[in-house]
């Protein structure tokens, strides 16, 4: 088996809740050392930080692009942990394949077809990020679209969707999350951080996708949110993440957390 | 303190898990008797039942009116089991207020400022349901024309809102629930019967919604789901009900389910 | 044939596209009667104006209630103008059949059956508005709970669902107008002023409905926006209504306006 | 003046009401023809056709790809029509650039920045979808990653976008174009063939967007839509886009049909 299907094996494993954590942009080897120091004394395996960042404002900051996937790699490669960042365009690919260990599609890709086809011919695995305006049956279709070009190392994501409530940036959809597991062979892992886009609800959302079955969670951190470059807002930092830890340990349904 | 106080206070505790659960619909005495026969067996105190159930369809069964608010309260005496029944208009609260021991504002009632009113007038602890369209400011605003009448014994129930998802009837908005428990002093709890639609998606969802922090859960229970005037689908029979009682402490937040 | 026949008949006239205007709410008899006395001289047939006004808050201006309605009654008359206000609940109607000729159910009250039968039961032309959360189906089925009463003068009113749109207050949703015209025998009126919820939308949205084969409008009419008690920012001046009226005849599908 | 810069400022004249019309997929070379001479013959100037087609389901026709590009240009040029075609990919640009007028982005790519930049830097007037769970705020955020590569000739499209409602496959936001009219310098489009998603809407939905005041139209046209590859049920046939140019002039807003 290969290396790629060791580790999809690791993050499809019904005995274990896989958490994934790392800044929303790698803003500095300094800064991404400094999270991962933390992830790994938690017992966190999987780092994530956001490197190519098209953003949905072009003044934003846009991303440290292939330096900081030569970041995350190294980062994750001192701490022996897995590494996950986002391709937004299939040029983008190849540097992220090269260094990386698993490829995240996000959400306003969900429908990019030709990225997802290209990713189906990498043996990397996928998160794929649920569109906010896709249904569920569009979801499991962009996934096929990965499958149908050799690769089934997909690992679902819901991160909510948009609709008219005033009660958080966008809706999780736990639902969505119950029925992907029915209908496909995917785990299905859960965004609270983007679909709260405030702080205060994320853990209370993470323990909610526990319970509701997701087979882990994506969640934002940053050791100093309030001067994030990104998506601050809503980051944990690292005593949030303690207590999240601690907080999900308190659903027994026999399965560890890292 | 009045029996409403006792009674509201005892919903509104933070080391209890309130279940409140029965039939969609009374159906005959000998039903309603069938199912609280059980659910006392199991522990639970609050008993609803559907007594006057226009419904969205004109041609669908509408309940047994007055005949089921009768059977309803001799069945919740008999087991000292607190009796919950909905009113739709305000020519149905004064039978429903003299025999039983909680008003529930329904969904599609949470607008019906005259009914809100009404019970605002009454001293019976409320459970208000959020409209399926309504945003968090226009719950809110709701209960508070129930409070400026003087009756601030209200419970508000999350059920789903309408949005473009395939995954289930409604989707449940838990970032709802996490709001108005910051925003108002009253409990909050989850109707994840109306939301899921079908009875598969009850159990998680009745799990996450726990686990993100909600007061109770309201629970439709029947004991032939198959053969139920209305809501057959989306209703556990009792087998369903020990299971999601039995999942739900798995949950260990130090609150006592009952 | 009975006066409600009559009436209803020039509602239902695929000749006339019909216009019906006035206030948000009845402030005072002047201000009817200066609102009424334009219209008249804009060759307008229909006055509404709000009576009985629970608002979304329940500190917001309530209504005049049965003065109100008395005033609109007075005022219609000496303009030969028929007149509309809403019921919220049953104990309103009698007043509103007494003295006005057509009844209108509002949005938040579409799944009010108690009111909508007893509605049904009276031979008033009725405006049922469609529920900003509610499906076309559901609309239809609410319909029906006045027609299975013995009243078939029913005219449908789309006035904007709740979506995530940020361009306008509710989306107005054009092909469920054209939808119900095709699955019920009921004309199908449009009020702009509630989807848009600002101004300077209501003529095209207005312009829009009439193209896409609307049977009429409703729209709010104040002489003085600004001072008015509620809906100001969407209720059109004097001015603006003649504009209105000048742009509705740049469309040439042979119906009359008035 | 550039060729695209005349082009542009034919497409952006406010006398002039622009249809843009032709099958959603090309199938042939024949097919293409046979539409092009028919609008051609009606004073058509715009001959759209869908080449590079991923499409939802991986199973579906896949479209012509490059073949179909040299297609449509080989015909537009035949009939001296102006031709577009959507970029899925930034890999597809060149070819599309070579060979034709106009770039379409579909509202599956409105938040593919990558692509959006590339288009950026070429000289062609660009037809800006909006993307169907996208904001207005959003949409104009999109436009700007097009503007700020230096190309600001940009067509807005709506196209209708995800709700609750079961009217339409999605809800025609006319409120969103009329505040893009507002808040940008650039013409709106309407496209209901998407938005109705069946063939009977098409007009009534097309005859609102004029009304409302849109810039022109995309519509979707095909000799024989029961044999079509793709989207038949909403395509207009011959007849049915002849009923369009005659229902869309009895709108007498001053502007030339074309």
């Amino acid at each position: 088996m290969s290396i790629s299907d060791d580790l999809y094996n690791s993050l499809n494993n019904e005995r274990v809740f896989n958490i994934i954590a790392g800044p929303c942009a790698i803003e500095s080897e300094e800064q991404i050392n400094k999270e991962a120091s933390f992830l790994n004394s938690m017992g966190i395996k999987f780092l994530r930080g956001g490197t190519f960042k098209a953003r949905t404002a072009p003044e934003s900051f846009q991303g440290l692009a292939a330096d900081g996937v030569r970041m995350l790699s190294r980062v994750g490669n001192s701490f022996n942990m897995h590494t996950i960042s986002e391709a937004q365009d299939t040029s983008q690919l190849e540097i992220l394949v090269q260094h990386l260990d698993i490829i995240q599609v996000g959400a306003r890709s969900m429908h990019n077809y030709a990225l997802l086809e290209a990713i189906g011919r990498t043996d990397k695995p996928v998160i794929l990020k649920r569109g906010f305006g896709s249904t569920v049956t569009e979801w499991i279709n962009a996934a096929n679209y990965i499958h149908r070009q050799g690769n089934s190392r997909i690992i679902m994501c819901e991160r909510g969707i948009r609709t008219f409530s005033d009660s958080s940036r966008f809706t999780l959809d736990l639902a969505a999350v119950i029925r992907v597991r029915e209908l496909t062979p995917w785990p299905v892992i859960v965004d609270p951080s983007h679909a709260a886009g405030i702080k205060n609800m994320v853990i209370p959302l993470a323990m909610a996708s526990r319970a509701a079955g997701a087979d882990g969670l994506m969640v934002e951190v940053h050791h100093d949110p309030e001067n994030a470059m990104s998506d601050g807002a809503q980051s944990l930092n690292h005593n949030d993440f303690k207590t999240l830890i601690d907080r999900l340990n308190l659903i027994n349904d026999n399965r560890q957390i890292y």
